[in-house]
């Protein structure tokens, strides 16, 4: 399977980009990367590289890059030779299985709409993130794909949303809930509602109504349905506070000396805690709803969330993920008479 | 000074709540409670209480009650004998200084603009809720007073949160920002961005631009102003990942021998932490825009809180927030032609 990355995206360039890459052809034998981008960089990238492995790595030449505050839509129609849009084209020519790129949200957006594709009937696609909470990992979808949404748009988020739990993650009946400012039905605005009216009658989708914020945590859903800015606010907020606690740690117990004793007994409890909210761990987000397997990482991404991102991409293409979702939507799409 | 409680909202009741308007009395010798509600009830949870606080407490009947599923304004407009009607019917009257009810927020908001009523040249009210951050407090407004907003609400709770945050917590030159799904200038919605040219423009503001979800728990800012769909995700995805942070904790610490040891040492640090994040330790959070002092309490708070509410109410009408919002908001707002 030949995976294509943008290996200009995300905040860490190119020489990140290809030790993850390097790392997931060593962690998936079935694996060729086509690392898109500045071939120079590329190149000293992964000069050094055993030649297994070498030869598993194809540098495809990109002249331009999209940095993240270029207007999405803009960028990805002038710039025909980003790294990004060119390896969108070959998910869309077939000369790869998926794209991965840490770049530019927007972009991939924009990108994944114009040159991948959508899938007939998809109004909008939605970004999903896989978030670790108490029980189990629980599908926020949109994360900012779509930041205005409408009423079916929440609703194929839902319906995307439960078939990527059930097919990719292997949750036999997801429990979707769509988020609102309150528990009770007379919450929400009119969007809101008129999408909680569309998955009532839904009978494809295990609608369980609304969910507040304080209970995503607690994973009371398997798939939360939002807006792409309640979703995002919701997950900038959770990674927020996530990075305050450590830090707040730190500088209590550098200040303790009890604390600081206390630490050592603390500290195996600490990395597991960590390890399991660390969201990133679960690697890209895929944009769900376009022709072709794409998926975004995160900004911030170094080598390891690189490998993991295109561990989920080859998941998605292994299982068939668009293909799953192509089929059961037409079936599980509300008819004509909803939209 | 007289406050009106409204004894019947909240989770639990006219018990809980007389015994915060009890210790609320004890606090501030200043203080005169009017306790609105079930006259059997209130009588009975205050029967026992020294009579030098008791001739403080002053019983009104309100035959009626609004439940936290009701529809707030058919509530509001129906129950004319409801405690939460009546204590604001005390405010407009000026037989109360304020009013503090911990229940319905949309009844609470609905009241406050049909019973107490709208400064004037406010469009809409935004309720603010005042975060313990890891550097200063800042003011979440809206939290769920006006769910989706045009863009003059938005720069309307700019205005009134950054008078609150100078007059009543004492921020010089509160630093305000907008929440949005990034930072670049290029992101929000219209709304949003429209806002922001709006704050921009506004001298008397001292506006810093965006702010994302991850910056607020940092205290990025003094005010950070959204709609109130946003701030009830924002501020509930807190208190939920902060109530499970302590789930997990003693889980955890249960589970393991080790960490149970090294808790001994944490301790100190932990109820330190516990209560400088508590954010109901700030009490009530402040209905802006309404002609007369309303605190919301919230729906869970036991006695200590509704104590605190009362405080917050109390200091509200001794700075005389109405009157200096009044008083600033001719000169700050927006004129005609930015409606």
């Amino acid at each position: 399977m030949i995976l294509a990355l943008d290996a200009m995206g995300g905040d860490y360039g190119p020489a990140e980009n290809c030790l993850g890459a390097i790392e997931a052809c060593r962690k998936f034998p079935d694996l060729d990367i086509a690392l898109v981008g500045d071939t120079d960089r590329i190149g000293s990238a992964i000069d050094s590289v055993e030649t297994s492995i070498k030869g598993r790595l194809h540098i495809v030449s990109a002249e331009e890059s999209i940095s993240m505050d270029e207007s999405p839509a803009r960028a990805i129609r002038s710039k025909r030779r980003s790294s990004l849009r060119l390896a969108m084209e070959m998910v869309r020519s077939g000369e790869a299985g998926g794209c991965i790129s840490a770049g530019n949200t927007g972009a991939i957006v924009a990108g994944g709409v114009l040159v991948v594709g959508r899938i007939s009937g998809i109004d909008r696609p939605g970004l999903g993130v896989v978030l670790p909470t108490l029980e189990k990992p629980t599908l926020l979808i949109d994360v900012g794909a779509t930041i205005r949404c409408k009423p079916i748009n929440l609703s194929q988020f839902a319906v995307m949303g439960s078939l990527f739990m059930k097919h990719m993650v292997g949750v036999s009946q997801p429990d979707v809930r769509l988020l609102s400012n309150g528990s009770e039905e007379i919450k929400g605005d009119e969007v809101i509602s008129e999408a909680r009216a569309m998955l009532v009658e839904n009978s494809h989708v295990d609608f369980g109504g609304y969910i507040e914020g304080n209970g995503v945590p607690f994973g009371h859903a398997d798939v939360v349905v939002c807006d792409g800015f309640s979703g995002n606010v919701m997950l900038k907020s959770f990674e927020g506070l996530g990075e305050l606690a450590l830090k707040i740690l730190k500088n209590e117990v550098d200040k303790r000396i009890l604390a600081k004793m206390g630490l050592v007994f603390f500290l195996p409890m600490l990395k597991d805690l960590q390890h399991r909210f660390d969201y990133q761990r679960f690697g890209g987000t895929p944009l769900l709803g376009v022709n072709g397997a794409v998926i975004k990482a995160h900004g911030r991404s170094k080598a390891p969330a690189i490998t993991s991102a295109l561990g989920v991409a080859r998941d998605f293409v292994l299982k068939n993920g668009v293909s799953k979702i192509k089929e059961e939507i037409t079936d599980l799409l509300p008819g004509e008479e909803d939209v």
